[in-house]
């Protein structure tokens, strides 16, 4: 066992310690299996001082930290690279709730908690924490705040970076920042925290949080609208937005053909109206209030969007059971679109205002470039962040498909930079975006990214290779 | 006239450049006439262009820049030194709303915009920019967003920091950062923008902004309730939270002394209640339905508030008159004590959880300490900030009470420290706080910030003596 490995065991024990090969495999590669590394070990520590130890022998030994908590990323950030020279540092044992403070509305959350738990424990407080997404099952929270988690519920409660008071953090020499504070105001010189949310680890290993919890929604309204496209919806937001204010939780749009693919891959779905319309809009109300007024208030809505032309026809949920449905509904696209075939996804985010333009000239675009490709468009509208996928053409072979991969990825993303949107809204840059984000970042601003990560980690050893 | 001071004036032209030390002095000290500096000329660029090349050419002379904007700060930070060697760069002239997009629910501004003028630009476009403070009427957002400003709108919509989606920064090295992006979701590397909302003009110059816009409230209830003490004041306010949601846009506290120095020093108030209690709560929900759902709410909330002991009374505002008369009560608080003689202010925050304590304990260190001294404490408590104000006692001699004022400080703020709180809620640091912030820093964080410092900055051009 080399000396790195025998002071890193001495530290956090043999039940901290992975190092075998076959062992440390399921580590080293995130779980869709797109990006696979080799770990020289991977160390679980118990507590922020073992991290800390951990962090300041591979500061003294130049060796690579890879931080990891569920591995459920999507960009390949908490995966190794391939010369097992790294250690993978995974955050899972590290997963007490510190502390609830129900009259500050915070949770003091250890990185390693799973965020689907976390939930849970508001809850419990009877608190929300409304962070939320496919992965919460067994995602973790430091992961959440490392990647500035996005969600479902951003449009209401903002992404993680929104959700966090404070942080502790391991940075890149082994010193611990105690930065967990409870303060809703502070202006004390740089907010420090920022720098570490969403920095995939690049700068220092997040251990601990102080976040927000918001009250429990007590009534809730879920409907969906029918309308001709993208320019209703965004007159629908609007007129919903002024008339609702933060109730409004909840804007998807999904172009009928993603309705077709659900309704075909999924028996069991069933299309919310009984004819077909272009393109639909679910719209969620919720509020702290018991009792049916949301619904009325998505009925006046919906009623005066129907009167005025914006949309063509509207279904509001009658039971907990129809809300579930419509939800399956949108939940359910990216799944159906797994089964109609290979695809090119893409998480970008655009000006609100721009995202008609930006889907007509999108498609415009790759319709004659990759002619018969089938878009499967839909997206967190209410905050921008539309996912706007690329099915192939019916009958083309698999293999002929995927070598259009980077043309069709050049052609989407050049269209996002000209809209002044990000080619990555919710999932990061890891390893998968890495090289492709400088034909549109300024090199003035990587350059900025540059010189935070050097004043830093002087020695490049958090995340090697990633982001930057 | 120096080399420097020749080529910014080929820069800004006649117009942008004062250099009489006449009229340089007003300029050159903060409104308050606390901080008095000299500056070797004042600087008024009226494009990013012009903020690029002044500070290219201060960078290559290694000339101070002291950026400034509608003078309203309490800290010192927008005011030079003594030494005459520094310019202040004073945005007020960049004054123009560059864009205002309704469906994405942003402004784009410059940098010297008048935050009173944003509020009713906003307005007109049927929007509400919520960031509001006693000086909105001179003070620019520049300014707000380098302070990260606070105010009464942070228990709704956050500090200034919040409402920000983009900024267009001039770097210390005069490049210009575009990063006026209006999206809600950006996850392509460190969110640099969080360096510069904050720093006070040390690590570059703000010169425009994206800002978040939301939806015009349309119902508003105003009400003051009537309680023992500030344990009772928190019960309110969960309970209040967890009714009513993000209706609740004010939860103020003031103590009966306050309120019997404002009855006193402006005989035009009167009181809430013909009997007088401990402790005030004003209280204000506000929503964006019409009609009078909130002031129903607001009754519901008080009245089990009344029956559950919570509080002794209650009133709710039965005309705009009224309300606007509750909300005189708090706002006089300030005036009321400077007429009431010397006193010394303290801008805290504390976890919400822990001012009842904060309180206690810091009355009676204060009062063994300094016997006499009398308590005028208020705030923003649905936020954690605490306006901990102490009076000098009945009829000591000024001066006598002025030389107090450091020990005073002392007590106040190492009671702060030690209930996790920050000794600047709002104010920022500036020149006033700086050295004071070492005893309550760690010596950790404080280098983490040197670190950023020099990164951006390495020759220490911008703000010098301000935060660090």
């Amino acid at each position: 066992m080399s000396d790195i490995l025998e002071s890193i065991r001495s530290i956090v024990g043999a039940a901290g310690l992975i190092s075998s090969a076959e062992e440390t495999a399921q580590y080293a590669t995130d779980w869709r299996k797109r990006y696979r590394g080799s770990a020289m070990a991977v160390v679980k520590p118990a507590s922020t001082a073992e991290v800390a130890a951990v962090v300041r022998a591979c500061h003294e030994s130049r060796t690579g930290v890879v931080p990891q908590g569920g591995n459920t990323g999507l960009c390949g950030a908490a995966t190794p690279d391939s010369s097992g020279s790294q250690i993978v540092l995974n955050l899972s044992r590290m997963n007490r709730v510190r502390a609830i403070d129900a009259h500050n509305n915070t949770m003091t959350a250890e990185a390693g908690c799973v965020l689907g738990n976390l939930q849970k424990e508001a809850e419990k407080a009877g608190r929300l924490f409304p962070l939320s997404l496919a992965s919460e099952g067994s995602c973790e929270i430091g992961g959440n705040l490392s990647t500035n988690a996005g969600g479902t519920g951003v449009l209401r409660y903002g992404n993680t970076r929104e959700l966090v008071l404070g942080l502790e953090v391991v940075l890149p020499s082994g010193e611990i920042w105690d930065g967990l504070r409870g303060l809703r105001k502070d202006n004390t010189g740089y907010d420090l925290k920022q720098l570490f949310v969403g920095a995939e680890g690049t700068l220092g290993v997040v251990t601990a949080a102080v976040l927000k919890l918001f009250p429990l929604p007590r009534s809730r309204a879920t409907a969906v609208a029918a309308l001709q496209g993208p320019d209703r919806a965004l007159d629908l937001l609007k007129g919903t937005l002024d008339a609702c204010g933060e109730r409004l939780t909840g804007f998807e749009l999904f172009s009928d053909f993603c309705l077709s693919l659900v309704l075909k891959h999924f028996p069991d779905a069933s299309a919310p109206f009984a004819k077909r319309f272009p393109h639909y809009v679910l719209m969620e109300l919720s509020d702290t209030r018991p009792g049916d007024a949301v619904a009325s208030l998505a009925e006046s809505v919906l009623g005066a969007a129907l009167e005025n032309g914006e949309i063509l026809d509207a279904a509001i949920a009658q039971s907990n059971a129809q809300a579930k449905a419509f939800w399956k509904l949108r939940e359910l696209i990216s799944d159906a679109q797994a089964h109609e075939g290979p695809n090119v996804k893409h998480d970008v985010s655009i000006p609100i205002s721009g995202i008609p333009d930006f889907i007509r000239a999108t498609d415009a675009e790759l319709a004659r470039a990759h002619p018969g490709v089938r878009m499967v468009t839909f997206g967190h509208v209410g905050d921008g962040n539309v996912h706007y996928n690329v099915s192939a053409p019916e009958g083309i072979a698999p293999d002929v498909f995927v070598r259009q991969t980077a043309a069709i990825n050049l052609i989407v993303h050049d269209s996002v930079a000209r809209f002044r949107g990000s080619i990555s809204a919710e999932h990061g840059l890891g390893q998968s975006k890495r090289d492709e984000i400088r034909r549109y970042k300024s090199p003035l601003e990587l350059e900025l990214m540059r010189k935070i990560k050097s004043a830093l980690d002087p020695h490049g050893i958090m995340n090697p290779g990633k982001v930057l």
